[in-house]
């Protein structure tokens, strides 16, 4: 360990595990000698090359071999990016997790899914108070974003302030809530920040991201303009501003509310008894006590806003919901924008929702909940940091928001771009990339953490794209010869029925390598199992142009 | 068949077999009496649930039991999704084709990769020049695109005249060739015009599309503003005024042109031998002399702008291209936009590009080949027709030139939506459904033609999410006794070396169903297989909560 150094010249270390390759998965080491604190621990929707991959979680290795150092893990906010790891990784590292009250709600929503809520110390932090961890101390910052109680983190450490904005947008039009602590920021500017870490998801969009209050503008005025039938608007579970505000304009407009789609009903159900929704009396009502009520005093608030083939809007739209089916009269809002990679899936619920008749909306009912330039300029502003360090996004936002920080006059020795697993070493005369440690992407299937890497994606993308064929024979151990097959099975090439001349014509190229093997008196499987494998590819490629899986089978008597 | 009725009163039937549902696989049939002519011949490309499925051709059912009536297919432009399904569709029904001179080239080269130039007759049509084919006669009307000499037709049938647009867009200032015949459509407008069937790609964007000379200069102020280092432009193959635009440049740059990826290649050659590209002398180099030019005097044009994994550009972003690194001082130009799906591909290439030190330019560079709003709207003001059948995309695009149809004044009885297999029988005092023949998706996997359908791709999919369990076990035919086995391959399910216990619980859990079997005296094999499947199955859900493929296998000796 390095010795203690004058004041000034004390370094930490920022350690991203995750976060700035994709966005996901951000989760971000600070430490300092013995003390390691966590921001953050999200988890990271599959990639489509990820077959059957139901999430991913950041490779914690380093945290598992500091685990004694390690004093707790900070939350921003209850999106799944920056909490839906926690589960996984508490199992290994078991520190406390300090987060705002609506965050900590949805955090132990997903303890008590993993009957982990005994064993998890918690700590409830309000925005302005600040907390002891070993040798930092961490303040809460109250922003604005797309679901209620964020914060940005201002971390004393021995080095200096680091200011973590977390994902934020500047609203100065909250439709619940304060605003975005602005004065603090520009507080911590006075004092010192060494440096800041914002986020970059929207740093490539010029200008303002607008108020939520924009919105609400348009639901009600959606509302004014379809009296007649039923409206349904589906939006993120999360956003709980969102969901308020359509409460708000179905009261006014004397429409009862159904809540439909798990994650909002959970995420309602849990913003509701922690206070950061408010329902008037009678405006709620059971999907079941629908049809007492006439269409034009209907609104449904659904999950289902990216197309995702099971959620709620998506079987309605497939007419395999059970208690909804879409008409002509019904208006459906899609209060979101596709995420990057749902468009098509957005795109074909629109077309089944639009065949059956409804009116679809699906413009200018969503803001962002993250800051474009002006926004991130004005941070940079008020807290002056010394070093301008990127986060949140993908390669480009984050070089788009390394430019943000250029155009405010910072060089390229005070801006750094990092990648997950960069060691920076940080202190007030300089900023570098010291060491490697690792990191990466532990995918997660059903029960299985870790169980499914490369060789089973591949075997998987193989399987998928050809299918497969399974030789199997049965050898006698003494003689060799062969007591039975070899029998061919296949699955996911062709309809086997329909292609019988094929497989006829298959089943005798495999006899042939086997009995030329068995003529031959080869006895090594390897060799009839390869000569199987490769007499077979070979006609399969011939006759189909396609390379199924090929797996010969020696069973032995 | 009907009797001939009185003029007025003739009827002619439209029959879509494919490009109603989907941007893609367009091809419709007009029919009457004897005689039916085919309007393109295209392919569609697969959606993300058709796994290893290389592209869709139409089911043309209907066209081969209707053989001898088939007067000819008439192509409107040479992209994929209107001449990609012809060598499929020509081997069932061979009728000539007619097509302007490039689209003609193009087809040829599709013809000559399945060896059928010689058993396909073909007409080289001159836009303005008409055709008899049986009792209709088929012009051929002037328009732009985004890919040179496409055309629209007038049909003149028995029961009228139908305008066909084709896939266009209006370009007052087309960089090469003429801008499209409007004079032509007032003129079918004034003879009085039973339907228009109308393009309906980007009937929900307002406005014009831009012409074709803005993306001209845009990249004329890139090369501008990129005086030094290498511009690499990705753009779409056929867009041969595009590829025009960037040589020209090129050359007034003096700049030398590479051209990349094979079917840029391809249509090059083409494009340039039909004379639709001009290549000023010594512009065009190798890529193996590539090392003699200093970079600011290379311009490479190449495929891959819709980040295809394995085209020139993405290659080269990989950095997996034999010839091209990607450096720092490169520009690199995505002439393209991302078709609908493509998005999430497209910034993978992006975000690579950048991480290797390239500027990336990706807006303000392309025009849509499609009419908007205003355009369309012209095109009714013009014909005039008596019908509009909006045509050409998803539903909610057909829907979006329903309704500028009515706001041109048509009633619902005047606008016609269509599906696929429809039968319209259109005459000038009706137009009506009134039957619907086979039609649908017939999918291609390397060299078969249908023979995957859902039952192989149900098994591809289940494959591809949590792999497969084979069971395999040898019993002795007589005795009933097991002989060898049961053992377990696994493929894609987890990653065995890791998992030893759970593969050995599996094996004993089989190993107990098995010898239950055995021991009770169970000869049916569909029952023992059922009982390992059954018992293995509910192992590997409780354990694992996933469902692999069970796959068991019995051999007799």
């Amino acid at each position: 360990m390095r010795r203690k150094e004058s004041n000034g010249q004390k370094r930490i270390k920022i350690i991203p595990l995750g976060g700035l390759e994709h966005i996901g998965m951000n989760i971000t080491c600070f430490e300092y000698e013995n003390d390691i604190i966590v921001v953050d621990c999200g988890l990271q929707f599959p990639d489509e090359d990820m077959l059957g991959v139901d999430l991913v979680i950041p490779d914690i290795t380093y945290l598992k071999e500091n685990a004694d150092k390690v004093r707790g893990f900070v939350i921003t906010h209850g999106h799944e990016d920056h909490i839906g790891a926690l589960p996984y990784v508490l199992k290994e590292v078991n520190a406390p997790v300090y987060a705002t009250k609506l965050t900590m709600g949805i955090i132990e929503g997903k303890l008590k899914e993993h009957d982990m809520l005994g064993s998890t110390r918690r700590k409830v932090i309000r925005h302005g108070q600040t907390i002891n961890l070993g040798c930092f101390r961490v303040e809460f910052i109250k922003t604005n974003h797309s679901i209620a109680d964020a914060t940005a983190l201002a971390i004393y450490s021995p080095a200096g302030i680091i200011v973590h904005t977390g994902d934020f947008k500047i609203d100065y039009t909250p439709v619940f809530g304060e605003r975005i602590d602005l004065a603090r920021f520009a507080e911590l500017g006075k004092k010192g920040v060494l440096a800041l870490m914002c986020d970059s998801t929207n740093a490539e969009k010029p200008g303002f991201t607008q108020s939520e209050r924009v919105v609400g503008r348009k639901i009600n005025s959606i509302f004014d303009e379809h009296k007649t039938g039923r409206i349904i608007i589906a939006t993120f579970a999360s956003n709980v501003d969102r969901v308020q505000q359509i409460i708000n304009t179905a009261y006014q407009h004397g429409r009862k509310v159904i809540v439909e789609g798990r994650s909002m009903v959970n995420t309602i159900a849990v913003a509701t008894e922690l206070g950061y929704i408010q329902v008037p009396e009678n405006t709620l009502i059971d999907i079941d006590t629908m049809h007492n009520y006439p269409d034009d005093k209907l609104v449904l608030i659904t999950t289902g806003s990216q197309g995702e083939t099971m959620a709620a809007l998506s079987r309605m739209a497939a007419d395999t919901h059970r208690k909804v089916r879409i008409k002509a009269g019904d208006t459906i809002v899609f209060s979101s924008s596709p995420i990057p990679g749902n468009e098509k899936a957005v795109t074909n619920v629109i077309n089944e929702l639009y065949k059956k008749g409804a009116e679809v909306i699906f413009q200018d009912t969503h803001v962002s909940g993250h800051a474009c330039q002006e926004e991130i300029k004005l941070i940079y502003a008020l807290t002056k940091p010394k070093y301008a360090i990127p986060v949140h996004g993908e390669f480009k936002h984050l070089r788009a928001g390394a430019g943000i920080a250029r155009t405010m006059g910072y060089d390229s020795e005070h801006i750094i771009i990092m990648s997950s697993g960069d060691v920076l070493s940080i202190g007030q005369d300089t900023a570098k990339i010291v060491d490697h440690v690792p990191h990466g992407c532990i995918m997660v299937d059903g029960l299985g953490v870790g169980d499914v890497g490369n060789i089973v994606l591949r075997d998987r993308q193989l399987l998928s794209q050809n299918g497969l064929m399974i030789v199997v024979l049965t050898l006698d151990r003494e003689t060799n010869q062969l007591l039975a097959g070899p029998d061919i099975v296949s699955r996911g090439f062709v309809y086997v029925r329909e292609s019988e001349e094929l497989m006829e014509d298959a089943k005798r190229i495999v006899d042939k390598a086997v009995y030329d093997c068995i003529d031959n008196n080869v006895t090594d499987w390897t060799k009839i199992k390869n000569k199987v494998k490769d007499s077979l590819g070979d006609y399969l490629w011939k006759e189909t142009r396609r390379n199924p899986m090929i797996l010969p089978i020696i069973m032995e008597v």
